[in-house]
């Protein structure tokens, strides 16, 4: 059980930002003919988890395997442009800051090389039963950087 | 703004609908200038909530004391006319049938007076750990019937 | 503009149903532990979406060249198994009935093999500023069917 | 259950925080157990809308009548506590910047008196077709401020 949660060793250079995308559907618009702005953290994390999942970190094995789950602490994001319906977005992910307990990823959002949303977001790493701050699992924390 | 606040009767007559007030914000519309049509399953769930709740059943205590959850297991929703942002909803709650582990409950979203939506949704009774199905308990079934 | 909302005209069979990739992210899921029913709606509708798209139908453009605008007006959705975090999806459309303003796309979402949730969907063709229903432009039409 | 019902105190002293309640339904939930980051963001702005609506601005109106909209251009959010299902939450507004074309809400959710979650929220007045930045319409300023 020394990586529980990991299938696949990732071997992507972990400089270089990781793209995911995301294309907008009705569900994510509003009655301002746009994506309804708490949607990007929707998208944002779509993204996160696509980046772990590539670096062999499913989540729901790793709550299974190590009673670990990865909650948001605090979130930053700027609202440049809009996206619209059928938009298909370019989402990134960068990993800017790792600790023991918590992590700091940098995203945007793209639509045809423009910057439409960008955001900072702390992660902290908690026992999904008491949901207390813990130690991320070493070999997640291994594969995330 | 002009439309009236609507205060819930306080009555439990079983064969009288039960009334929720929903006000229609951002996050609830779409693109098409309107209500997303999945999130009158929201409002309905909302209204069917604090039906509950009126006759001492909470679903989180009901879990805790119990095991027992409820789950949607049909739905069957008619669409007939468009809410917008800042509309105000009376959103109705009536049980139709109750067996043993499941009930149906007739749902409308009005607007004015209006009928815009209309469901019906079969309940049923599980153990929320092996999401198997379980007779509801007791006590809450003579609350609801 | 006899095509206006055609890109790509589509050459697969149409007795086939189409099928659509759906991951389950933390968004979808409920404090159940399972994927809260009310998304399965968002789910079907995304698998409607670029099965148009496959067909050469995109509702942006359709809206902006014609005016006009699919809305749901009818559904009917049965749920058999719950689906959780992480679980790959795989979503069908399938065209049951056709007329001159409305059709009806039957739906399942399946995980490796089993069917845990399907649905019929009406859906109507109305006039994005009045939201009257009107005709489905015709080559929009031709392409579905 | 327990927890009272909060009523909106009648003020409009700007310098006293507005109070909205929030109730937890299920699909504020994720498979975490608790409300989904995402989420506070929606329950800040109904608390934002129904502050506005106190003093007399409803957005559909605003936008029928002026062709302004409000759109969110920066949120900073800490998370610091979770809310579970059946919670009641007291969400605040505070107005604490002011400009002709934007301004910036303090919020927070509590929970029986705990601090769960806050943040800052700027908000722009934009031309709801060109989505371009204007000035807040005379009258909506001088019923914020």
């Amino acid at each position: 059980m020394s990586a529980p949660a990991l299938a696949t060793p990732a071997t992507t250079d972990p400089a270089l930002p990781y793209h995911h995308p995301v294309r907008v559907y009705w569900e994510d618009t509003d009655a301002g003919g746009v994506v309804f702005y708490a949607n990007y953290l929707k998208f944002f994390e779509r993204a996160r988890t696509e980046w772990l999942r590539q670096r062999g970190v499913s989540q729901q094995h790793l709550k299974d395997s190590t009673g670990a789950m990865f909650v948001v602490t605090d979130t930053q994001v700027s609202y440049r442009r809009p996206a619209r319906l059928d938009d298909l977005l370019d989402v990134t992910v960068q990993l800017v800051e790792s600790g023991r307990a918590s992590f700091v990823i940098q995203q945007q959002a793209l639509c045809q090389g423009q910057l439409l949303t960008e955001g900072r977001i702390r992660i902290g790493c908690v026992d999904a039963t008491t949901l207390r701050p813990r130690r991320i699992p070493e070999p997640v924390l291994a594969a995330m950087t």
